[in-house]
């Protein structure tokens, strides 16, 4: 017998007439002899709905109310998914965040779980019961509510499968994948049926938006094996595999290591330039410190290499990335800080796209990068920035080009699907 | 300082506009120096939606998970006017029920509040916060949720105010208080500073619905001093008071005491007639029993004279008065029992009225009763039934007639309002 976690989204849950779809899928894995957790979203558009009441509320809400307020949500489809598997004759039984209990900590709106007390679940799941879990709430030490923030219903599904010690945690979505890159894009985009942790982590946080990218974080941490598919669509794969299974690398054969393992771009970064900033030691320092201090995630950087102009000490041009809802408070920071940095200009452009390849392959094979510079100049491509990992090279471009880069990446790389 | 409860119905928390009129309400109240807990409910229709969501997944639903489901409404309410007073510059927190708690037994759907522990809430009261507190909601033993049936808010916010000794508890609602009868029949009903809780018991059961039932009883029991008023509407009475206050009768003082308090009436009862029973030792245990074993209360009963005609054994005729909701089951129950009652004809009736005079005052004046008997007598009214206790006498009349019944006995008895 095995332990499984399902987990299913708000597009999943939005309508009684879809949560029945959800408890039949649920029911034939109690079937086929599982002990199952289901994990849920709100319905779709109900989160929102609550968020907006809290907004008009106040602009500055509390966040612990705010978190009583908006885990309504998931408490409701709770309920309701354990009364339509009880009416499917399926015994199961709704546990709220405080009841496990979820433990988090106290960043009400943004907690972050802590243990999950299985006592209780485990007693449920042995009694041959399904426990229906609202995902992204828990309670703080002051036994207070908390949220996880959005998109956090993935993360308590990971949580919930580290801590039963489930085989797999099932993430039902709307997508019956991760593909190669976005098939909007690239319509011969092919579906993964396998991806490591750490490419996962690189295609979800450079645009792949499948999954949150914490929760991928926690299953590699906790090694909680994760499968992504579509909960509208039973299609298979040719080898019998639904969806895209994300695991360790070790769980990757030979014959399936790829190179590249996909192509991702993401729109929502923003270019700072500092111009002629003195080339004296610490510069760099007061640039980044108060940066950081504002909590704002610097991704990017390119210092110039300093030059020296007639009459002028030597001085030079830094340019990096910011997260593009950041771009404001960062102009603000380094304004207030313009006199400890001494530059001349602040310059900044949100109309750039930072593209990403990724793969665990290309620890063993150089070359990856190359490629990358040499397939996008031929395209007349202006790379503005570079940045890389082990298993990534990023590159900045301006974001009309996007579209263009992925495809021919794509293709470079040897990806494209043969044509059906 | 004095504490005090206030309670808000869903018209009233319908939307943040008018959550922000409640919580102006409330401020005025902490500015005058009191300690204040809120009880609210959810917004006007939300519980409707919840419930049509449980009953779409299933008709048959675990009460347990329909307590889950639609407690979810006043958790929302609670946690947005907490927010709202926090903007205005009030201190508030909730306090949801498991969280203060609010002990219930387990009798999900339909629970009865226990105890409520008050060390939490004393301490946060204490340090100057509103305490906002979902109404219809608590906890069971086995630490679920539970939900008290609808209406339940109102005796949330009773058993709250008895259990921190609240000087009085403001239940605000979208009347301006309790009417000596429907204005909607006779304009010139007289709006009550003061009802006793047995009239306001006799009053809300017979059909005017201002409150809960439950909550007037347990008020009666716990000695809670209840007001009735408007939320939307802040007119005062001659005498400078606003709403209907509920209290024990020895707060009412011989100036005020009036014979009559008020008329009610109830459509909601339907008549059944028994055709010749036989009139032999025990028949009478036999119709009752069975429908007492179902749940089913009877209220009004008439028993023929006993008459024997010839060729037979004495029979008799024997009539009673079940809530309309219950007459499919009772005439089910009957008909099963017919073996052993053996009546000859099972005949019912849903077009009656069942019409009260209420008033502590009866009790020390003979006549009451032949009034009324007299005043609808003299309008060609037949009396069908009659039933007494110590403060009401109540008569089942033809349901056309309702309306006639109830101007004649308002004016009959003095209670009309002096022509504006």
């Amino acid at each position: 017998m095995a332990r499984i976690v399902m987990k299913f989204g708000g597009t999943s849950m939005a309508g009684i007439e879809r949560i029945r779809n959800v408890a039949a899928r649920v029911k034939r894995e109690v079937e086929a002899g599982n002990q199952v957790a289901v994990v849920v979203s709100a319905m779709a558009g109900e989160t929102d709905r609550l968020v907006g009441f809290c907004r008009e509320a106040s602009s500055l809400y509390d966040p612990r109310e705010y978190d009583v307020v908006v885990s309504a949500g998931e408490q409701i489809t709770s309920g309701l998914l354990a009364i339509t598997l009880q009416a499917m004759g399926v015994p199961a039984r709704s546990w709220l965040g405080w009841q496990l209990p979820i433990h988090t900590d106290s960043a009400f709106a943004k907690a972050r779980i802590g243990t999950i007390d299985t006592d209780a679940l485990d007693r449920s799941l042995d009694a041959g019961e399904v426990a229906v879990i609202p995902g992204f709430q828990g309670v703080a030490e002051d036994n207070r509510v908390t949220t996880l923030g959005r998109g956090g219903s993935d993360t308590s599904a990971v949580a919930v499968a580290a801590a039963m010690k489930a085989e797999r945690c099932d993430i039902y979505t709307d997508v019956d994948g991760v593909y190669t890159t976005d098939p909007r894009i690239v319509p011969r985009a092919r579906k993964l049926s396998k991806v490591t942790y750490e490419e996962m982590l690189e295609l979800a946080s450079v645009g792949a938006k499948v999954l949150q990218t914490r929760s991928v974080g926690l299953a590699m941490k906790e090694q909680v094996r994760v499968r992504v598919l579509s909960s509208f669509d039973d299609a298979r794969d040719e080898d019998g595999h639904r969806g895209t299974l994300i695991v360790g690398e070790e769980e990757i054969d030979d014959m399936e290591r790829q190179l590249i393992t996909g192509i991702a771009h993401d729109k929502n970064e923003a270019k700072i330039t500092l111009v002629a900033v003195p080339d004296r030691p610490g510069s760099v320092g007061a640039i980044f410190a108060p940066l950081a201090d504002a909590g704002i995630n610097v991704d990017m950087i390119v210092q110039n290499i300093a030059h020296a102009t007639a009459g002028n000490a030597a001085s030079t041009d830094v340019t990096f990335t910011v997260p593009a809802a950041d771009l404001p408070r960062s102009l603000d920071v380094l304004d207030k800080a313009r006199g400890d940095i001494g530059f001349e200009k602040l310059v900044h452009d949100t109309r750039v796209a930072k593209i990403s390849v990724v793969g665990v392959g290309m620890r063993s094979h150089a070359g990856v990068a190359s490629t990358m510079f040499q397939t996008l100049g031929a395209r007349g491509i202006n790379i503005l920035a570079i940045t890389t990992s082990e298993i990534k090279v990023s590159v900045l471009i301006e974001e009309d080009y996007t579209e263009l880069a992925v495809r021919v990446l794509h293709t470079a790389y040897g990806l494209d699907a043969e044509a059906a």
